[in-house]
């Protein structure tokens, strides 16, 4: 058997996330799925890096899967099966793509072994809302502070009990203790009146919702409705309700996972 | 009775294009009208400068309505409707969004006043597809030569009879003559490998699928496969079967109407 790592884009804006639901319901998985077993001529199961929510986007995200030795060469699954999600018919209309495949060792599992993750959060800071960007910015209307921001991120890096930065959820997990290795917000001009500011945050792994609160948290803390210097008791605290907002779905993108 | 002009923008992937249709088909025209009656809190029916096909899209259509003299005031519209657009309950999720509302003179309609049109139509153009550019871009995989194109465009400017430049239709129209005041390619690098081609275009007015006509015979003559000297033979052909292809409508936004 081939062990195939295989690595996604998507935009995440039609679907229901990444996990195959029950049938009619549009998730990552299942069109992948669907599409890979046309391409090898045989029924494809994947087992994901992350399982984003609906509405979370994928510059990189891994995904494993056991193919037998004979059939489709590995080099030849990503036009394959980008033709196929390109098309209609699977309801593939090309917000999925294969960049990559890459034959692994036996053993390796793209959730399993994945060592840290790196997520890209975009926010466009804009008195006027734009219709083109509401599905891929959290779109923020009153000016954003970017010192505060970067100031406040000083206190997140490093490893912590992040319980203040999860969704209460019943997905099983050891311990909420995590570590932060990256942390940092930049700004760009799109016009004179127009910023994108991009989060980037690199880490060991994240809690349910983790990186959407705290980007919730850190454009509270760019609005001047928090203090950069609170973040140390709000972790301390490990109180979700201390903790800024849940940021919106669309502006997330999982960027790349570590092996 | 007020007449007001609407300059109005959306993204129109999840339209069926500009005119209203029976109910349950969405369009932009009619998810406007629902949402200005309620904002106006009386029926409301909206003129609209062009009929946009499914997919495409609008930086500034314009629209007229009549509205009696007691009610909101016309400056405060756009945020009322804009409010109701924002909601999913009119399955209004923001992709229309009203830019302003002027009163204008008795007589003004968006459609029959209108003295011209801008149109941008923008080329992805890179090796690799993005899933995140499919909606907003016409994705070009092969290296196109803007010096041709630009070639090309001297041969399309100026008053002529662009009947090949149309798709037969039905649609009344006097005269296949129109004037294109200025057309234009311009070229800017996302990246070393990925480059955006924007095709500006002003006219007179426009025949069915006059823009897209066009882009679709500089995109050929970029690629090399037709010659722009060529154009000038074409136009004076009067037929559509000499043009090139029809570029697809995601890549094409009504940028501007003068009046």
């Amino acid at each position: 058997m081939r062990n195939i790592k295989l690595v996604i884009q998507y935009d995440g804006t039609n679907f229901a996330g990444w996990q195959r639901q029950k049938d009619g319901v549009r998730t990552v998985q299942g069109v992948l799925e669907d599409a890979l077993s046309l391409a090898c001529r045989q029924e494809v199961k994947v087992e994901g890096s992350s399982r984003t929510d609906a509405g979370v986007h994928a510059f990189g995200l891994c995904a494993s899967m056991l193919l037998p030795d004979d059939g489709i060469p590995t080099d030849k699954i990503p036009k394959a099966t980008n033709d196929i999600l390109a098309f209609d018919k699977l309801e593939g209309i090309g917000d999925i793509k294969i960049v990559s495949a890459t034959e692994m060792p036996e053993g390796f599992h793209a959730r399993h072994s994945a060592k840290g993750k790196r997520y890209i959060y975009r926010i466009y800071n804009c008195e006027e809302k734009s219709p083109f960007r509401r599905s891929q910015f959290y779109q923020v209307a009153k000016p954003l502070d970017l010192e505060r921001m970067r100031k406040a991120c000083e206190y997140i890096k490093g490893t912590h009990d992040f319980k203040c930065f999860e969704t209460s959820s019943n997905s099983p997990r050891e311990t909420t203790v995590r570590t932060i290795f990256e942390l940092d917000v930049l700004k760009n001009a799109v016009s004179d009146k127009a910023f994108q500011y991009t989060v980037v945050v690199e880490g060991d792994g994240f809690l349910y919702n983790m990186v959407r609160i705290i980007v919730g948290t850190l454009v509270e803390i760019g609005l001047g409705k928090m203090e950069p210097e609170n973040v140390k008791a709000i972790i301390e605290s490990k109180d979700r309700g201390n903790a800024g907002h849940t940021a919106p779905p669309q502006g997330l993108y999982l960027d790349e996972v570590f092996y």
